[in-house]
């Protein structure tokens, strides 16, 4: 369903909290605080969305919108963002950590940083923009204009379009999803195993740049694509083993560094409640958000 | 004159301190504090050298030694990290910025950042060292070990032992440069302008990497190799302008972005400045570090 309007984004954003409210057998007065997050540029202190394509959303101010309607406050967050809170969430409860760097390998890819245990967010909060670095210059043309993204190697839908170019897809295109180009590619089809490798090389150099620049202690890795689990993790470490390897400051990508979410972990999901939770810690109201709470 | 004991390093760095205080026509009495730079791991804080291969330096304490001789305050700092202060305190006097990466290009490559005007050393104190960032698979050997390192394509080093394998330095090999490559590129000679040419593009999708990751407000370029000024810069701005004409996200990669200090600027140098500035405001003594000024 295609979503034109900001009313119709509100609309299908209260049906889907009615239906979990329903759904959980809890009335909206039981209820602390809702966390939301979108896939755009979002202003998370003033509410507002900046721009966000796919929803067709342009400085629209959406939090105040959501809250008008609950009568609770509520906390809205880019989608990238919010899962690198969840991920760091989910680290945590393993092993103090205090910088981490997040990848989303979804559709699309995208990734945060937190640094000494904060969302590092940049002067345009467009850090972490990873999916966007051209690593194959004259390569496929991306979604952005460019060619040779990141995202047009290990994005789930560039993906999908190698596997299909390739004749992976023909007769099931409508049902057609990176999990099965990981199932060819076990099932030894040759131009399956070259995609899914192809992802592993790209994605573990572009894990030893984010270690290189910021240093960070892990590197986590969620989203559709790495559901797909051992079949996803087997090409990727034999390219983190050969950097370690290789190189004298290999030590920095020891494998304990990388991370892959567990597949039942919704890592935006745990990053909006821990924001709704230190909203409700930082006194927010339905009405505004305490000045002291600025970052 | 190769360096090889502490106390070598240490009556080394004396006597050109003095030379320097004859040279100034002062006298030590009249210092307040002194800064020293040097390449290697080194914990600012403590004032140890972790490691330094070329000095030879293991876990020494170098802050110390420096001090009992001269008995003013001395801080001690990474020579990227000092040089990236250095570069912020540059920018700073023409706009305020507050988030700023430094690229270092001189015999290696190495980087720093400053997030909300501070120092972001990482887990490690390796955050930045993008020289070592595989960029090309099966390229060049590189002094760390691994293959196709940034470093081994737009690395004095490396600049020189392109060219040299391309025949440019026969005969001149002693006082070759990166600076007779572009000069020898300028005057047209073909596999001149092809290593240029690299080191362009290769540096330019970085600069692009690194606004991406970090999403910095400048990316600030130094080191001997950059001091060849127009001839390097022209290349860069080439690959620039492509990235930036491509993609919707180009706006992130504007002109204005990315600044080259000037030749004559010695950005390790007023770094150290700085911080030496900072200890004694700080109130750093001889004896030690106030415990108020950890950070």
């Amino acid at each position: 369903v295609e979503i034109t309007t900001p009313d119709k984004v509100v609309a299908s954003i209260v049906a889907t909290a009615y239906q979990a409210l329903e759904n959980a057998g809890k009335r909206i007065r039981q209820v602390s605080a809702m966390g939301l997050c979108i896939p755009g540029q979002v202003d998370a202190q003033t509410g507002v969305v900046n721009l966000a394509v796919n929803l067709n959303l342009y400085d629209y101010p959406l939090r105040e919108a959501i809250t008008a309607e609950f009568g609770i406050p509520c906390v809205l967050e880019n989608d990238a963002r919010a899962a690198t809170i969840g991920a760091y969430h989910f680290v945590q409860r393993q092993e103090m950590v205090r910088d981490i760097a997040f990848i989303n390998i979804g559709t699309g890819v995208g990734a945060g940083v937190m640094i000494n245990g904060r969302l590092h967010r940049g002067a345009n909060g467009m850090a972490g923009e990873i999916g966007h670095m051209v690593v194959e210059p004259g390569g496929s043309r991306c979604n952005c204009g460019a060619r040779g993204c990141l995202e047009t190697v290990i994005g789930g839908r560039y993906i999908i379009q190698q596997a299909t170019a390739a004749g992976l897809a023909s007769g099931k295109e409508a049902s057609f999803t990176a999990y099965d180009v990981y199932r060819a590619s076990q099932e030894g089809h040759l131009a399956a195993q070259a995609i899914v490798r192809r992802v592993g090389e790209y994605l573990g150099r572009a894990i030893q740049w984010l270690i290189l620049t910021y240093d960070v202690e892990k590197v986590i890795l969620g989203g559709g694509v790495t559901s797909i689990g051992e079949a996803f993790w087997q090409p990727l470490n034999q390219t983190l083993l050969h950097l370690r390897e290789e190189s004298s400051l290999g030590v920095l990508f020891s494998a304990e560094k990388v991370v892959l979410l567990p597949a039942g972990y919704n890592a935006g999901l745990w990053g909006v409640v821990c924001l709704a939770q230190e909203a409700v810690k930082d006194g927010w109201t339905a009405v505004g958000v305490p000045a002291t709470s600025a970052d």
